[in-house]
This record gives C-alpha cells, sequence and structure tokens, in this order.
C-alpha cells in the first residue's frame, strides 16, 4: 500500500467516524418534535395574575369537551370563582348553584383503546398503574389486562367536578394544583391539560386554611374574568402554543436518557423508574405574549 | 329467666354494644394528635408575600442544619434571592457567589436507622423505595436490605443544592414546588420540611421560562425579607405551629382509613396504594397570626 493510499484511507475512516458519531448523537439527542394545538379544542383563561391555555382532550372525553365548550361560548364561566384552592391538591371554580343550569354527564373516565393507538409507554408497574405513558402529550394509564385506558391527575390537568353519583358532573371543574392525586384517577372525567400558564394556576389564591388559621373571606376567591375558545379570540390577541409531541422517536430518547440520568450531578444513579408525572411536556410560544 | 331478669341482660348487651361501638370509633376515627416544634429547630422566613415555617431535621442532617442555623444567626439570609426557580420543580435561593463564603459539607443523604426509630410505615414496593413512611412527620424512604433510611423529594421539603461533588454544598438551597422528584432521594441532604405557608411558597416568581418566551428579568427575582430561628423572634411575632404526629395508632388508622376510601364519593375504589407524597400531615397554629 503507497503512502497516498494509507492517507486516504486514514481520510476516509476519520470521514466515517465522524458520519457515525453525527448518526449516533442523532439517535440519542434529546431533539424536540413540536405539534400545533387545534385553536378549537384550545381554551384561553385569563385570571388577574395571567393567562392560561389549555389542550382539550376531545377524543378522550368528547361529551365533556363538547360542553365545556358550549359553556364557554354562552360566556357561562366568565366571572365565576375558584371557591375550593387547596395547595398542594386541586383550584375547583364553577358557577353559583342558583345559575348552575348546565346538564348532567355521564363519566368519561376511561376507554377502550384501538390498535395502534399513538401512546409512549413510560412505567411498567407504576404504583396506581400496570403501565402509565402519554397520549398526545397527556400523562396516561393503561391496563393490558382489562384493555382501559385513562387520563392520568397529574399536576396541571383539568377535570371535571362531580357529586357522589359517577354521572353528576356538569360545569364545576378543577385543576390539579399539587402532588398527582392519582387515587382519583378513573373515577373522574379529566379533560384537558395546561399547556401554558401553569404558574398563573399555582397564583389562585387558596381558600383552604389550617386549624387555628382565620377563614378565608369569599370576597378574596379568585375570578375568572374571561373563559373563550382560543378559535374565537381575536387573532392579536391569541396566545400560540405548540407542544412537544410524544410519540417519536425523539421523546423515546428522552425518556431513555432521563431514566439513565447521565450528567455527572448524578455521582450514584436513582432507581430506573419514571413517575409519569414528573416527566415534562415541553410546551413553546410561537408568538410572544 | 324471669322478665326482669332477661331486661336487664337487655340492657346489659346493649350497654355492652354502645360500649363495642365507641371503642370501634375510637379504633378506626382519625383523631389528630399533636406535636410542638422545637423554636430552636424551627425556621420563619419572610417573602413579600407572606410567612413560611420551616421544621428543621437535626437528626437526619445535623451538619447542614447546624450550618444552616449558623448562617440564619448571621443574617447570611437575608436579601438572598429566589434565582432558579422553576414551576412544577423547584424554588432555589442563595446568595451572590462573591457573598458565599459558606463552607462545603459533606453529604447526609441518607442514614443507618437505630431499632425501635419511631418510622410509621405508608407503602410497601413504591416506584422509588422498597419502603415509604413517616418519621415524625417527615416523608421518608427506608430499604430493609441495605438497612438505609433517607428524607424523599416529597413538595415542600428544604435540601440543599450542591454541585457534581456529593460534598459540595454549602448554602444555596430549594424547596421542591411540584410533583416529587423523587430521582433525586439519596443523593441530595434534605434537611427540613414547610410547616406552615406552602401557599406562601407557591407565589415565589418564576424564572424559568419556555421557548418563545422573554427571560424574566433578574431584578423580578423574589427576595428574603428575613430568615430567622423561631426561638430568636420576638415572641409576640412568632408563629406557633403544631404538626401531626405520625407515629401513634391515629396516625396509622388515618392511612387505613385513606387506602380503603369508605366515602360514598368512591363509587369505584382506587387501587389499595398511598403515595407518601401524596398524605397530608397536618398543622394547626396555636397562636393566630
Amino acid at each position: 500500500m503507497t503512502k497516498i493510499q494509507m492517507n486516504i484511507n486514514r481520510r476516509y475512516f476519520k470521514l466515517v467516524c465522524v458520519f457515525i458519531a453525527v448518526i449516533m448523537s442523532h439517535l440519542t439527542m434529546a431533539k424536540t418534535q413540536w405539534r400545533s394545538l387545534d385553536p378549537n379544542n384550545t381554551v384561553l383563561m385569563t385570571l388577574p395574575y395571567g393567562k392560561v391555555v389549555i389542550e382539550l382532550a376531545p377524543n378522550v372525553a368528547p361529551k365533556h369537551v363538547a360542553q365545556f365548550k358550549k359553556l364557554i361560548k354562552q360566556g357561562f364561566y366568565n366571572g365565576n370563582k375558584f371557591y375550593r384552592v387547596i395547595d398542594g391538591f386541586v383550584a375547583q371554580a364553577g358557577p353559583d348553584a342558583r345559575h348552575d343550569s348546565a346538564a348532567k354527564l355521564k363519566i368519561e373516565s376511561e376507554w377502550t383503546p384501538t390498535k395502534n393507538w399513538p401512546f409512549m409507554p413510560v412505567q411498567k408497574n407504576d404504583l396506581f398503574a400496570a403501565q402509565t405513558g402519554f397520549l398526545n402529550g397527556f400523562p396516561t394509564g393503561y391496563s393490558a389486562e382489562e384493555n382501559k385506558a385513562w387520563l392520568t391527575h397529574c399536576p396541571g390537568m383539568l377535570a371535571m367536578a362531580r357529586g357522589n353519583s359517577p354521572d353528576s358532573g356538569s360545569s364545576h371543574f378543577y385543576f390539579t394544583i399539587g402532588q398527582a392525586p392519582r387515587y382519583l384517577d378513573r373515577i373522574m372525567t379529566v379533560f384537558g391539560r395546561v399547556v401554558y400558564g401553569m404558574n398563573t394556576i399555582q397564583a389562585i389564591k387558596r381558600t383552604a386554611t389550617i386549624e387555628g388559621e382565620p377563614e378565608v373571606s369569599p370576597k378574596f376567591n379568585t375570578p375568572i374574568l374571561a373563559m373563550q375558545i382560543m378559535g374565537d379570540v381575536p387573532k392579536a390577541e391569541q396566545i400560540i402554543v405548540e407542544v412537544e409531541r410524544t410519540n417519536n422517536t425523539d421523546f423515546k430518547n428522552k425518556l431513555v436518557n432521563r431514566i439513565a440520568r447521565k450528567s455527572a450531578f448524578f455521582y450514584k444513579k436513582p432507581p430506573k423508574v419514571l413517575d409519569v408525572c414528573q416527566v415534562p411536556v415541553l410546551s413553546r410560544l410561537v408568538n410572544n405574549k
């Protein structure tokens, strides 16, 4: 072999190495792929402290989403108050009893997934579910044995309140604001997710007090200044949010990296498990509001 | 048997029934037993939005608690800012780099429990620990195999920040403010717990933004107006908090009831498990502030 040939071979070898490195980094790097929201299934809620964007889940809870949207379009929620706000648990809002004209809804707390649903598994034998994962960014529980799936009560989920009867939800709703109350999974209708403004949700005035503390007067309850379907908001006032896709290799790689915790900060590696409620699904603002 | 005897027997039987009912209700009712805090291991943190009371855990992390108290007494933290605040994760504070004179501490992330430690078990085979439970109100993980215990990163815990080295924590600290980041268990020194004012902690201005959102100027960072050892605060300004005892039958009964979910609201019962981070340990105010 001549010297020139060797040099060419070396250069070729280097090129192949670089090529492999690029491929490897693409395979392991946590890129983010984005998905736009349907403005007609997105809600803009205006509180005194800021604006909140909620993605609805019509595929999962079609009747609840339909009624929620109908009520929003009627202006039903404008001026409603968050009257039951328990730090670390829920922020619940709804109309005064005498203004609650909404129809009662049959519960939509779980469903039977179809084959090839875009489910991204996260954790087997989670404390509350045989399997957890994401469905289009929504944290989801799944039981293969029962072939049932449900949205889980992770922080920032929107669900319908109800009485003791499963089919008694109508208009009063809550956001989960603390450690996931997963014991409510499968017995409540979860039908949306905060995709922007969770810090604003956290600013909602708490109404629950502890023993020995004076009661909070209802006059301090946080009002909903406006609740609108994003598609009905004038273009200039819309908040356009995109959310991370959760059903592709990029997101899967993120999960793998999150379990591995390769950073030197983890001088001792944690158990190789993931709490689905502690896996962030990213949002980004496409316009600046 | 005469009629009188029968009546006496009936009355006796009734009395026994009532007695049994009272005993049963005592056994199953969730009473609360209270414990006072040691004012010299309790911290009063004043934020622009209100006051926060933190119970320290000197038994678990003696060196971290000693240094934290020493710094507090020096006025070290007064005027410090919460400069890293990520919604759903942590609120972290500390001095400017040029004012960080505190000594580095050997990590105190776990310990070997002694026999008969006052541990109240909550859940076996929790996702992140062989056993979870409470130690004097502090959520705790335990591995019998390793005979190691550690405080878990439930919402409202206080821990020391650090660099990559385990023994690099000194003065910068964080509160957990969202779904428990349990993957940090056993590799961080958790040394306190918010027992009053978690809503005030939740009001801390977030510093993290999402893609497309303008950065938050550091001038909006929430300052610590004052940080004091409760015992050093003038009596009239002290906030006296008592916390629920977690190592007795009353608390055990609460756990049993919480798993059973006997209320009619639970038309379908959830899995018979408890997330230790989702079990409230009550506080009450003994004076009114």
